[in-house]
């Protein structure tokens, strides 16, 4: 299927549109209006038809989209009919909540290794992921086949731990640490950045107050 | 000062800002002009001038910024010049995670207590936070000053505890768990849905490698 010139803010509402029809697929609902999908994920029908018109169009006039089918094919666009292996450099209380989140490895992410600085950690498992020493990353990666890395150490360690796996190959990086990394066009970087998160909070109860 | 038209995708790029000023400040940058500030943050000085101009314009021609003025107006404006009382419902790793992590309380929000279903982890203490049982939820709000909650805890259970917290006056809520939360108006919601975040990666992976 075609799909390049799909623009970054169809492809950020995907995942939701993914988990909609996941729960629909677990409620046994078999075909679903534009009408109603709106209704349940509150954004418009028209937006809908326009998103999913991106990959063709799934829906039949009168009949609805076929949520397993939908569900399958938005699946194969977010690349999820495959499986990637992740490894969690920083094996603090974030990394270990990566680390036991099991629904991560149903959607085929699956968690393989943790690495820390702290050899106090050393040997340590979570879920059975074990917990290596940060001198043994580049060695574990040439013997494994590693697609994703979750940054979860503090931002004093993140660059140069992202520089490490970058040189080594690593092409998806799950930033946690609150910094920009600097990285090649080709490495993949999502982030996650906590605390801007809580700013915009505080931002929305403040200026709700006045 | 008055920034009520301000647009979300300003509001959006205000922590990162601030993220970067602050890193100056700790540099010991006085001031800072439009031009340096977007070699940094690799947007363009336009930009800049365009979103700093939102809050009256913080620069003067040939000055530049004045780095820690602009830190504390853009605090100001973030509402990060008060302090957020922040529960946990949901005291398991990720619980724990944001519990431990003592670079919130810096920017004022402060984590007070967690709640959890559990009984076996009530009385468990994380960097002196409390857990305590989830039947204690609406006591504990009535007689502390409770701000912010945040939600890690399993989809399931994300829903019916929004309704308890929003019941008993809470108007911010961090919400981790991997559902949308349907809340009134004048609630606040922050969702960080991790494997959303995780799919874009896949989604950009496996579309380089085409």
């Amino acid at each position: 299927m075609e799909h390049r010139e799909i623009s970054r803010a169809v492809i950020k509402r995907l995942p939701r549109y993914y988990r909609y029809l996941g729960e629909l697929m677990q409620e046994g609902v078999e075909r679903i209006s534009s009408g109603e999908l709106s209704k349940r994920m509150q954004i418009t029908a028209s937006q809908i038809r326009q998103d999913l018109n991106n990959f063709g169009g799934f829906g039949q006039q009168g009949y609805g989209y076929n949520v397993k089918y939908l569900y399958h094919e938005i699946g194969k666009i977010l690349g999820l009919d495959k499986t990637y292996n992740l490894i969690i450099i920083g094996a603090g209380n974030l990394g270990q909540a990566i680390a036991n989140y099991a629904n991560f490895e149903r959607r085929g992410f699956v968690a393989k290794a943790m690495f820390d600085t702290n050899s106090q950690l050393k040997g340590k498992t979570v879920r059975g992921i074990p917990v290596y020493s940060m001198d043994d990353l580049e060695d574990y990666i040439r013997n494994n086949d590693v697609q994703i890395a979750a940054l979860t150490l503090p931002k004093a360690g993140a660059e140069a731990a992202a520089k490490r796996l970058i040189k080594i190959g690593i092409r998806g990086i799950w930033n946690f640490a609150h910094t920009d990394l600097r990285v090649p066009d080709d490495v993949v970087v999502e982030n996650v950045h906590l605390s801007e998160s809580l700013m915009r909070i505080s931002y929305r109860l403040s200026n709700q107050e006045e």
